[in-house]
């Protein structure tokens, strides 16, 4: 079968390789669609070399058919639509024992610590798979794994209908949580520094603020009268953004941190001691994500059309980095299957 | 009547002046004992210059006995022992709107930013004065807003009774913090650097980490058999102690910022991303976190008496912050009525 690999200093290859049959308890998928997304340009960047064994079919966003089965298996069965929470944890860890399963102290991220789905066949744990309604296009269902974090984000900030919503960073996942944010009844504003993203975020519907245009705190305080914004999402990973995302919030306010901070970053603290401010880190997705996730892209509440922006073949796959890596794609799909599907 | 004014420069006087006759729904106290703070530390440091008119009779933490009261008064009559919860709020504001007068956008603390008890006769509006059972000793009652700010923060930290619980800094607030923290039914870890002040913990009964002479990190991940610590209270101020802050908590753990840290501070973003962590501001108190905090005082879960090192005559009120500021001290009260009570 095909594959993409990553193999180390920055090169990713198209390998031909021997599919996995499954064994007891596991399933095999004839892959669909796998997105690519900006912990996959990490890997091929080489950040991630201290975790990622080398040469890796990576890949974590996607959606396939199941071709074939292992024994007891119940959950999916030959010829139905799935895509895969790839979470893989240990269920006997404190973090696990408390029922935070999806975010296990010794977490394996499938794709990332594991083969992942730019495999034409790819054989993965049953209790992992997820069906997809066959109503749905599979390039639109390789969306629920991103839009699965979106929803977890909403969610974990415990946002109501009416609540001002401001967004930092209209990348791919602050778009996908805006979206999910204003289907929650939320009143959404994007802050973006990007003017091709701010398009973007305008042309789906949302108010845009240019923080280096105008000044982003007036602005909130502004549209929220004086009282900032109820919710904030940090999604840029900028470390300006997160030393003024504090400044947003109204008192009591909610700042959940999406974005991946590498290092350790200057936060006004005293904002959010003086404001009663409450931080939330946002990590991944549960079970529930996903199948409410399953559920806004299949009902077209996702503008999954509209975030596709690049479809290319297995073989391009090295290419298309330099496309997500340009800015100019939103979501870049690889079509593992081609024409067998 | 004799105060103790701020003069600015450092300089803190006894000074004779005239007192202020209650007005409709004001209240004028006989002032018993006034508990100096690192607010007033600060403010006698000149670090709150831009903020404080001078000459002020500061002070904010004290118990007294109604003198008098003006025309509508029904809350508390003359003779009636009070303490005074020193918050002043518009009402109007989006904060006081949302319920959250005590952080209200437009907040006058009262002690700081108008007059406060280093005054032998205080008068203050009616809806401030929170009546004080009489059996309970004046001086012991000067204790109550300090430990009105520990339940707060223990309030707003959602502790539960088995949490464990790590108090980061054993200065007067954390060791109430931990004090509230042990009578809800919380295990708790003092961390302090300081010997004597850890010696002063260990006597309260608390285990205590010496975060210089072993790896608390190391040691609160025994303590919770891996798991980290249900709550974090960051009582120290330290930029070092917040930076390492988020290292103690579990996964969906909490962290309570309690301490002032007057410039942007690092944070070990990735680790509240990565564990899911929960950072609460938690600021002054509200009336509810007063009625229990008078509660506990009276009740002796305080330890009062140890936690009152020092109590010097309103002439010596400069004197008494160098025994502050030494460390050596951990309350020092003001006996700002002498031989009028
Ligand atoms: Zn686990
Ligand atoms: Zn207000």
């Amino acid at each position: 079968m095909r594959t993409a690999q990553y193999l180390g200093d920055h090169r990713v290859a198209a390998v031909e390789a021997e599919p996995a049959a499954p064994e007891a308890g596991e399933v095999q998928i004839r892959v669909a669609y796998t997105g690519l997304c900006g912990t996959d340009l990490h890997i091929v960047h080489g950040d991630m070399d201290g975790r990622v064994r080398r040469p890796l079919a990576f890949g974590h966003e996607m959606s396939g058919i199941v071709a074939a089965v292992g024994a007891g298996v119940t959950a999916v069965q030959p010829g139905q639509h799935v895509t895969v929470m790839p979470l893989s944890w240990d269920g006997t860890c404190p973090a696990c024992r408390a029922g935070h399963e999806h975010i296990c102290q010794n977490l394996d991220f499938v794709g990332i610590d594991s083969p992942g789905s730019l495999q034409e066949l790819w054989t993965v744990p049953e209790r992992i798979v997820i069906p997809v309604p066959e109503s749905a296009p599979l390039r639109q269902m390789a969306l629920v794994e991103p839009v699965a974090v979106a929803v977890h984000d909403v969610r974990r900030s415990e946002l109501r209908g009416g609540d001002r919503v401001l967004v930092i960073g209209g990348g791919p996942i602050g778009l996908l949580i805006a979206t999910v944010a204003r289907h929650r009844g939320a009143e959404v504003v994007v802050s973006e520094v990007d003017a091709s993203r701010r398009g973007q975020a305008a042309e789906l519907g949302f108010d845009v603020i240019d923080p280096a245009g105008e000044d982003p705190v007036a602005a909130v305080e502004r549209w929220t009268e004086g009282a900032g914004a109820d919710v904030v999402f940090e999604v840029s990973g900028a470390a300006a953004a997160l030393r003024s995302a504090t400044s947003f919030a109204k008192v009591r306010g909610t700042l959940v941190i999406v974005a991946i901070h590498p290092v350790p970053r200057e936060i006004d603290v005293q904002r959010v001691f003086w404001r009663e401010l409450r931080l939330l880190g946002a990590r991944v997705y549960e079970r529930a994500d996903f199948e409410e996730a399953i559920g806004l892209v299949a009902a077209g509440v996702i503008p999954a059309e509209r975030l596709i922006t690049d479809v290319v073949p297995l073989e391009e796959t090295q290419e298309a980095f330099a496309r997500l890596e340009s800015g100019q794609a939103m979501k870049v799909l690889v079509d593992v299957a081609g024409a067998a599907l």
